[in-house]
């Protein structure tokens, strides 16, 4: 089997220095909060939603969540936008995707305050991001939670090959930034790729990100490669599978698995942002 | 002789369609302006102002220097920006590159309003780049230009393998974010990356953006390849070469001279988005 990357422990470990973080935070009178918006009722955005309360919670973070009906249009939600914004008991909004489609998703997330914005989608965190700009910005939560999951089994990217598959604005793009930003040599593959097989056998680090089961075989990487699998697919059956398939025992590559991969990294990472968030508010004020 | 992708033919183009657009814009009662910031007295800065002043001047485009000593102040800076940002007159601002050692670079492009940033360097217009976003915003003139060269001269590049070296935020992270969204398959290189040889063989289009002299020899691109040289470098004799030595003669490949390849476009470009941003006010007020 191959070896394979323990997200929950890292998350766990990192839960461990929120939880004292936030401690400190309150003995200072500063108490994080983080607002968490759901429009419509999607069984899974309500889970996603659930698991982010329910780490806010453990880590004594405050969480408020915002429900709206499906119906609710654009100006509605982004006038509840602006209320956050406004106030000063909130650090942290995040707008669960998706939106029904009658909402522009584009101006829902340029209406958050860039300080208050910790999913790091608003352009202006995106293009800090881009920019690798010195000051503090919020960034992406999965691609950087792949970072810091990098920083424990691959710490040295500097002039190392790193191929990422899917071009989506939550992971691919920024992961792309995130590992130029670390000195990789990033190549940013996507459906209109070609040679891909290629890209594969020669890359020292894979980010695969397309939501497709068994899109990448270990077989087809480096004898020596890190593969970051952020797939997570329901086969018919009700099991949950990643984008990769291992089918190379005994290997010594690396893999995260899915599901205790990638996942619980992002949660952590959330809630990691958030007292950051919280930290920037209590300076400027 | 490689065939040469001729930028000061496509950009005296496009500068008989910018005055053709500013006459129309000017019989609406708009007349575009841009207001150039040279904080200093670099000699090579001095010539690049005068250059998109003279460009402003022949396409009807109205156009203000301010010239402020090398001393000023981040601060005073600062407010002349906001004076500008307020002048209704101005459509585009444009602050020349280097600033002196004192004054942070990152505020300064932070500071220019994002529907007056005619560099496409805020944040915010970086990001929407990043993102691929919809709406209109102002994109990096030079990569920008070289995206309009190649619609002439190569215009499908859907799936091709596309090589960016070097990484500033002028040229290479922009233009990797173009080629991107016009879905090429993108590798961003810099001087950490290793087997770049390989990587040079094996690009249908190579943009190179390093500022050193005869960096890449066309006889290590592919036979067929487009090479876009970005680099401007002046020899102890006093000649002007790019980054590209073409020791091809006869080759199917196609190069950017310098001078008369990608540095025409530039300045074509600058004085679009001039005009761009100046129709966008017209819509707002």
């Amino acid at each position: 089997m191959t070896k394979l990357i323990d997200g929950k422990q890292v998350a766990n470990d990192l839960k461990v220095q929120i939880a004292s973080s936030v401690k400190k935070l309150i003995a200072l009178g500063i108490t994080p909060g983080i607002a968490v918006i759901l429009v419509g009722e999607d069984p899974a955005s309500q889970i996603y939603v659930r698991n982010k309360q329910r780490a806010a919670e453990q880590l004594g973070i405050d969480s408020e969540l915002i429900n709206l009906p499906t119906t609710t249009s654009e100006a509605k939600l982004l006038a509840k936008i602006d209320q956050l914004n406004a106030n000063p008991a909130i650090d942290a909004i995040l707008v669960q995707a998706p939106l029904p489609a009658h909402i522009n998703e584009e101006r829902v997330q340029s209406a958050i305050a860039p300080e208050k914005d910790v999913d790091g989608f608003h352009p202006q965190n995106v293009g800090a991001l881009y920019n690798n700009a010195k000051s503090y910005y919020p960034q992406a939560n999965t691609p950087r939670g792949i970072m810091t999951l990098l920083a424990e089994y691959m710490p040295d990217l500097v002039g190392k090959k790193a191929l990422v598959i899917g071009r989506s604005i939550l992971v691919g793009r920024p992961m792309m930034a995130m590992l130029n930003n670390a000195d990789a040599t990033v190549t940013l593959a996507h459906r209109h790729t070609q040679d891909l097989d290629q890209l594969i056998a020669t890359a020292d680090l894979i980010v695969v990100a397309v939501g497709e089961p068994h899109f990448l075989k270990m077989s087809a990487a480096k004898a020596d490669a890190v593969v970051i699998d952020v797939g997570i697919n329901r086969l018919e059956d009700g099991s949950l599978v990643g984008d990769v398939l291992d089918d190379m025992p005994d290997s010594a590559q690396l893999l995260t698995p899915v599901p205790g991969g990638v996942g619980p990294m992002t949660i952590a990472m959330l809630m990691q942002t958030t007292i950051e968030l919280a930290r920037q508010h209590s300076t400027f004020e």
